[in-house]
C-alpha cells in the first residue's frame, strides 16, 4: 500500500489541470498590449444595400478608406492584430484613441463605449475545445460608425459569423435592407447564441460528471469537479458583463441606433439574461456534486470501517477460545476429552456464526 | 463485503437520475427550433361578449383569420406548434417575427413584450409527475391584441385552463363582461396558481425524504437529496422571471391593458413573489436535509467506532491473560494449582465486566 | 451495541418533528379556500370619539352596516370567517372581490393595497407555543375605510389587540382623540411588538441549545437544531414582507392616512426592520450551533479514536512478548529460570507504563 | 480514559458562555421600558458661544428649561434615565412622544427622525470589556434642537466624550465657534471613532485565537471561535444602521443643519462605511478560522489513525510467527534448533524494522 | 509518534503568518494619526505647459507656494508625511481641515472628495513583496486644483508614476497638452494599473499553491491556504472602494474636471470594475483550493484505514489458526503428522493469499 500512494499521485496528476488555472488567471487589460503582432492579416470587406453586395479581400488596412464615405454600408471585417493596422484604419474612421488601446488590449472585461460618434463594443467569442474540456475565448471590437461596422478579430481561423455572410449574400433579407446598426446587433446576437452552444458542451461534461461521481467517486472525479469549476470561471467572467453591455445598447440615445433596432436589442438582451441565469444553475449543480462526491467518500469510509467492525468482532471469540485453552495450566478442563478440541473449535466458529446471524436480524450489515 | 460494494452500487443506480441532468442543462432558445413539428394541431376558438359566447374547434389557422377584426372578445388556442400555422397566423394578427421566433423556441426564458400594439408573454406551466418525482414545463406563448388573444401551447393532452372554459360559459360572469385583457389576466392567474399544486407536491417530496433520512439515511436518501436539488433548479429557473414578467404587465402603459385591470395583475404579482419566497423555503429545507443526513453518516460512523473501541478494550484483558498463562516457563504461578486455570479464565471474563460496568456508570454507552 | 440501533431510532424519533415540516410546506394561498367554515363568529363593534365610546357584541354581520355611515368611528372586529359573512360585509363596505379572496384566503403573504377607497393590509399574528416549540400564526386582514375599521381573525379565542380595547375606554386617550388611520396604525403595532415575545421565546430556546449541545452533543441537539431551522423558516416567512407592507403604508398618498400618523407608522418601520435583522441573527446563531454540534461529534470521534490507539500501543507489548515466550522451542531462555516467568510478565506491564509516561509527557493524552 | 470525559467538560465548560447568547438575544424594543430607573441621574450643562462657556451640574431636569431659548448653545448630558426626568424635559423642549419612547426603549436599532422642529438621532456607544472579551454597548440619544443639544446616556460611570468636553474649555475652538450642528457631529463622530478601538481590541483576539487554534487547537479554541462569533454579532448589529442613521444627516434638508456642517457628516460616513467593511473582515477572518480549526481536528485524527496502522501493520510479524511456532504439532521446523528461537525472535524485530524502513523510505510518516 | 507531534508544531510554524494578521485588522483611520514623522522629505515640482517643463527637487514645503498662481501646470509630489509641513501647503493651498486629517491618517478607505473648490482623492498604492508573499499598500492623497495637482505618498522609496514622469518630458506629449484633470486622471491609471501586477503575482502564487495541493497536500498547505486568505482580504479592501472613487470623478460636475477628460476616467473605471471582479475570481478559486485540500486529507485517511482493514482481514486467519492449534487439547488433529505443522501454515499463508486475490478482483484495492 506505499507503492500505492507513488502510483496514486502519477495516476491523478494528469487529471489536474494547473497549467489552465495559470491562464485563468494571468489577466491583465492595462498593460502595453504584448499580443505578438500576427504575422498575416486577413481583411474582408462587404459593401452592401438592398439592391446588391460587393464582397473583396484586401491587402492593406488603407485600401478600406473608401468604405467610410461611400453610401453603401460597409463590414469591415480584419482578422488578426497588428498595432500599426488598428492605428491606421482607427485614425481614418474616428476611432479615439482610447478605443484603439482596447482594441489591441488582451482580456479586456466586455464593455460598451461611445465616443466622438462612434459606437463601440467589445466581448469574447467562446468556443469549446472538446479535447481538454476548457473554454476558449476570441476577443472580438465591433465599432459601429455610420453606414459601416469595423469588426477586429484575433484569430483568422475560426469566428461565429457565417450564418451572417450567407444572409449578405440573400438580396432583401432583412440584413440586406436595413441598417449598419442591424448588422452590428445581428454579429452580436451570434456571438451570444454561440455562448449556448458553450454552455451546452459543458452541461454535458457536467453530466458524465455525475454519473462518474455515482459510479466511481475517486480522485479523478475530484479533478474534474476542480477542472470544472475553473472552466465556469471562465464562463462567467465572460458572459456577466456582456449583459451590461447589452443594456449599455438598449439605453444608448445615439442617433447611429434606429429605433427600430431596439427590439432587436431586447431580444439579444432577453438570452443574455437566461445565459446567466443558466450559468448559475451550472454553479448550483456543481456544488451539488461536489456535495455527491464528498458524501460518496464518507460512506465508502463508513463501510470500510464496518468491515473492520465486523471482522474485530467476529474474531474476538477465536481469540478468547484460543487464549483460554492455550494456557499451560495442569489442569484444564475438556483438554483430557476425545472431542474436546473438536468442542473449543467449534465454538470458535459458531459463535461468530451467531453474531453474524444476530447482526442480519438487526439490519448491521 | 465485497459483493456488499457491487450489490450497493446496483441498489443505488436506479435512484440516481442522470438522465435527467442532461434533461435540466440541455437549453437552448437561440438555435432555430429543432422542435419537432406537431403531427395534430387542435385549434378552439371561443367568441364571446358579455350576451353570447361562440366555441368551434376549427382545422386550420386560416379560419381563426376573421377573429382579428370581429367585434367579439377572441380566444384563439392552438395546441400543438407547426412552424406554417405560426407563421401565418402572426403574420396576420400583426405579430412581430421577434416573437413568432420566441413561440417557436424551446426553453425560452419566461418575458413580456410589447411589439408592434401586440402584447406579448411566453412562460412555463407546470406540472409534476407524479411517477418520477419531475417538474415537467409546457411553453405557453400568449398574444394579446384589440379583442382578441391568442394561446399557443406544446401539448394538446394537457393545460390549466378549464375553470376559463368553465366561467366563459357563465353569462355575465367576470370574465364574460370584462375586455381580453382580462382573459389574458385570467390565463396568467391560472399558471401561477397551478405552480402551487406543484410546490406541494414537491413539498410532500421533501416531507417524506426527511422522514427516510431520519429513519434510515442511507445512500438511497442521498440519491434522493440530489433528485429533489435537480427538480428546485428547474422549478426556480422556471418561476423567477416571472415575476419580471408580471411586473411588465403592472409598468405597461399600454392601451391594451384596461386600468381597472391592474389590480388583477397586481394579484398574481403578490402570488409568484410569495411562490418564488417559498422555493427559498424549500431550498433551505433540503439543504437543511442534506446537513441532516451528513450528520447521521457521522454519527453512525461514530458509533461503529464506539463499538470497535468497546470491543478492543474488552478483548485486552483475555489476551493478556491468555499470552500469560500461555508462555512456556517452567515455573508459572497457579499452574499446577487444581482452580488456576478457572481463576485465570475467570478473571478474563471478570475484568471485561467490570469495565463494562464503569463505561455505563460513565455514561460511555 | 446491536439493539442499540433500535434503542436509537425509538429514542430520537419524537424529538424530530416531521409533522411540522408537512404544516409548514402545505402553503396554497391561491386555492379556494378550503378553509372550514367557521361555526362560531363572534363580532364586536366599538363606536368611539374623543367624548364617548359604545361597545357592542353582535350577533349578525348586517348589523354592523350602520357603522359606515354614523359619525363615530368603528371598530369591527370579526373573529372567526364565513364565506357568506365575508361577502355580505364586502360588499355594503365596499371591499373590492380580490380583497374578499385574500381575507378567506390560508397562508396568504403578508401583503398592502388599495382599492376603490379601501385601504387593505393583511399580516399574521404569531404566537409561540411552549408545549412543543413551534410558532403559530393567526391571518388577520385589515380593512381600512373613512370612519371604520374592519379586522378578520381566524381564531376567536385570542389576538393581541387587549391593550387596545383598554385604551378605548380611557376617555382622551391618543386612540380616542385620533382618527381610524391611528386605530390602524396601533394594531399593526401590536402585531409587529408580539413579534418580539415570539422571538424572545425562540432566542430562550436557542441559548437552551447552546447549552444543551455543549453538555452532550447528542442526537437529540440534532433533532433540536433541525427544528430551530423549520421554526426560523416560518418566523422569517412571515416577518420579511411585514416590512414592505409597512412601506406601502409610509409611501401611500391615500386620503385615509393623515399627515401626522406618517411618524407612527415610521415608528413601527423602525420595529419591523429590526425584527427581521434579528431574525438573520438568530439564523447565524443556529448555524454557529450546528457548527458547534458537528465539530462535537468530530472532537469525541477523535477521542474514541485515541482511546484505540492508546489501547492497542499498550496491549502490543504483552502480544509481543507472550507470543515469543508461547512458542515451543526446545531452548527458549529464561523459560528454565526460576524468576522467567515473572521477568516476562514484568516486561509486559513495565513496557506500557513506561509508554504511558512518556504519552503523558509529550502531551498526548 | 473514561474520567476524562468527566474532566473534559468540567475543563470547556467555563469557555463557553452561554449566559452571553442570552444577553445578546433578549431584544426587545418595543415593549414598555423594564429599565431599572436610574438611582442617580447626572446633568450637566454646557452653555457656549465663540467669546465664553458655563458649566453647570445641576440637580432637576427643570433647572435646565431655560437653556433652550437663551442665546449661547447648550449641550445638556443626563447620564441615568428616569421616565419622569425624559418626560419633563421632553414636553419643555418639545421631543415628541414617540421619540421619548425610544429614548426610554432598551435594545432600540439605531436611528435617525426629524419631528417637529427636532433632530433625533440614537445609537450605542460600544466598550470592550477586557476581562470577558465582550462588546458592551450603551445606549445614546441625542436631541438636537434650535442652538441645544440634549444628550440622554444609561450609564454615568463612562462615556467617549471627554475630547469635546476639552474642546469646549478652549476659546475660538472650531467647537466653539459653530452652531449646535457642530456639537452634534463631535458627538456622533466621537462614538463612531471609539467603534474602532473596540474593533482593534477584538481583532487582538482573533490574532489570539489564530495563534493558539495553530499551536493547539483544541476545544478551547472551539468554544473561543463560538464566542467571537457572538461578539461579532453585537459589533454587527449595532455598526450596521449607524451607517443608514448617518446617511439621514446628510440627505436631511432641516434648517438645524447648516450647509458647511454636511462635510463633516460625510467624514463621519467614511469612516462608519469602512468600520462595516472591516466587521465584514472580521466575519471572514473568523471564518477562515473556523475552517483552520476543522482542518487540524481532521489531521490529528489522521496522525492518530496512521499510528495506529502503523502499530497494526508492525505488530503483524510477531503476532503471526508467535501463532505459528506456538502451535502444538509434534513436528515444528526449527524447534528443535539450538538457536531456532533467536531466530524466530529476530524475524519478529527484524520484519517490522524492515517495514519501518521502507515506510520512511516512502515517505508514510 | 510522539515527538512526531512536536517536530510536526515546529515544522509548520513558519508558514503560519499569525503577524500577518496583526498587521492587517490594527485598522484605525479616526485617531489622531499616530504615524512616525518622516525623517526626510522629498518634494519634487514639475512645471509644464505643452512648451516646456520645468524639473525641482525643493527642500521646504513653503517653497511650492508659487505654483498655486503661476500660469503653468504644476505637479507637486511631496515624498514622506510631517504633520507641519501637510498643515503649511494645505492652508496655502485652500485644502480644508478635515482632507488635512485625511492625508495624515493611516489606514484611510480609499475615498473622493470635493470641498472648497478643490477634489481631493486618496487610494493606495499596492506592492507585491516577493519575500514574503503579502500585499503592501502605500496610501497617497491627491490634490486637484486650478492648474495644480498635489500628491502626498508616505514612503519616498518607491511608487508607480515613472511612466508619468518620461511622458511628462515629451513635448507635446497629451500629458503635456492636456490639463491638470489630465494628470490626475493619469495617476489614478497608473495606481489601478498596478493592480493588475499585485494580482498577477498573487494569481501565481495561486497556481503554485494548487499544484503544491496536488501533490503533497500537508499541513504547509493549510497554511498557504490561510495566508492567501488573508492577503485576499488586503486586495479586496483596498480595491473595492477605488470603484466609487472613480465613479465620484465621473459624477462630478467639478469646473475642475474637463468633459473631455471623462472618457478618461471612464476607462479607469472600466479596469477597477474589472480588477474588482478579478478579485472575487481569486476567492472562488481558493475556496476551490480548499475545498480540494479537505478532499486529499479526507481520501488519505481513508487510504489508511483501508490499510488498516486490509491487514486486519489478512491476519484474521493466521490469529484463528495459530490459536485453534496452540490450545492444549491432548487429542487434535494433525498433529501427530508428518507435516501438519506445513499443512497449517500453508493455510496461514494461502487463506489470506485467496483474500488478496478476491480483494484485488472485486477491485477493493
Ligand atoms: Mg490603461
Ligand atoms: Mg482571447
Ligand atoms: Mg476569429
Ligand atoms: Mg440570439
Ligand atoms: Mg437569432
Ligand atoms: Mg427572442
Ligand atoms: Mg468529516
Ligand atoms: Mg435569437
Ligand atoms: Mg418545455
Ligand atoms: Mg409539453
Ligand atoms: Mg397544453
Ligand atoms: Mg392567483
Ligand atoms: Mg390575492
Ligand atoms: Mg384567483
Ligand atoms: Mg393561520
Ligand atoms: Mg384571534
Ligand atoms: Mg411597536
Ligand atoms: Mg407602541
Ligand atoms: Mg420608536
Ligand atoms: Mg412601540
Ligand atoms: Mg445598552
Ligand atoms: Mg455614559
Ligand atoms: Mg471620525
Ligand atoms: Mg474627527
Ligand atoms: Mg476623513
Ligand atoms: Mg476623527
Ligand atoms: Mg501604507
Ligand atoms: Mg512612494
Ligand atoms: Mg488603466
Ligand atoms: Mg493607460
Ligand atoms: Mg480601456
Amino acid at each position: 500500500m506505499i507503492s500505492e500512494t507513488k502510483k496514486y499521485l502519477q495516476f491523478i496528476f494528469p487529471f489536474f489541470n494547473t497549467k489552465r488555472t495559470k491562464e485563468i488567471f494571468r489577466v491583465n487589460p492595462t498593460v502595453l498590449p504584448v499580443r505578438e503582432e500576427a504575422t498575416e492579416v486577413e481583411i474582408y470587406v462587404y459593401d452592401y444595400n438592398a439592391e446588391e453586395v460587393k464582397e473583396y479581400e484586401l491587402d492593406k488596412v488603407e485600401e478600406t478608406f473608401t468604405c467610410r464615405d461611400n453610401n453603401k454600408i460597409s463590414w469591415i471585417n480584419i482578422d488578426g492584430l497588428r498595432k500599426t493596422d488598428v492605428e491606421n484604419i482607427s485614425k481614418h474612421f474616428g476611432v479615439h484613441l482610447l478605443l484603439m488601446e482596447d482594441i489591441l488590449s488582451i482580456g479586456q472585461r466586455p464593455k460598451m463605449d461611445e465616443i466622438d460618434n462612434v459606437l463601440f463594443c467589445l466581448l469574447n467569442m467562446l468556443y469549446f475545445n472538446d479535447l481538454n474540456g476548457a473554454v476558449e475565448s476570441e476577443q472580438i471590437s465591433i465599432v459601429l460608425g455610420k453606414n459601416f461596422v469595423i469588426s477586429f478579430q484575433e484569430d483568422k481561423s475560426r469566428d461565429v459569423f457565417n450564418q451572417i455572410r450567407d444572409k449578405l449574400r440573400i438580396a432583401n433579407s432583412k440584413l440586406r435592407i436595413s441598417g449598419a446598426d442591424y448588422l452590428c446587433y445581428a454579429m452580436i446576437d451570434l456571438v451570444v447564441d454561440h455562448y449556448y452552444i458553450v454552455m451546452e458542451k459543458l452541461g454535458e461534461r457536467i453530466e458524465q460528471l455525475e454519473e462518474e461521481i455515482i459510479r466511481y467517486g475517486n480522485s479523478r472525479s475530484l479533478a474534474r469537479i476542480n477542472n470544472l469549476r475553473k472552466e465556469l470561471i471562465v464562463l462567467k467572467r465572460n458572459m456577466a458583463p456582456v449583459r451590461d453591455m447589452v443594456n449599455g445598447f438598449l439605453r444608448s440615445e445615439s442617433d447611429l441606433l434606429q429605433d427600430r433596432t431596439t427590439k432587436y436589442f431586447k431580444d439579444v438582451y432577453d438570452h443574455i439574461v437566461q445565459a446567466n441565469d443558466l450559468v448559475e444553475n451550472y454553479r448550483d449543480m456543481i456544488m451539488t456534486l461536489q456535495d455527491l462526491y464528498m458524501n460518496k467518500v464518507n460512506l465508502r469510509l463508513n463501510e470500510v470501517m464496518k468491515v473492520m467492525a465486523i471482522v474485530t468482532c467476529l474474531l474476538a471469540p477465536a481469540a478468547v477460545i484460543g487464549g483460554v485453552f492455550g494456557m499451560n495450566f495442569e489442569v484444564i478442563p475438556l483438554t483430557h476429552q476425545q472431542d474436546g478440541f473438536f468442542i473449543a473449535v467449534g465454538l470458535m466458529f459458531i459463535i461468530p456464526l451467531w453474531m453474524v446471524w444476530i447482526f442480519k436480524k438487526r439490519g448491521w450489515f
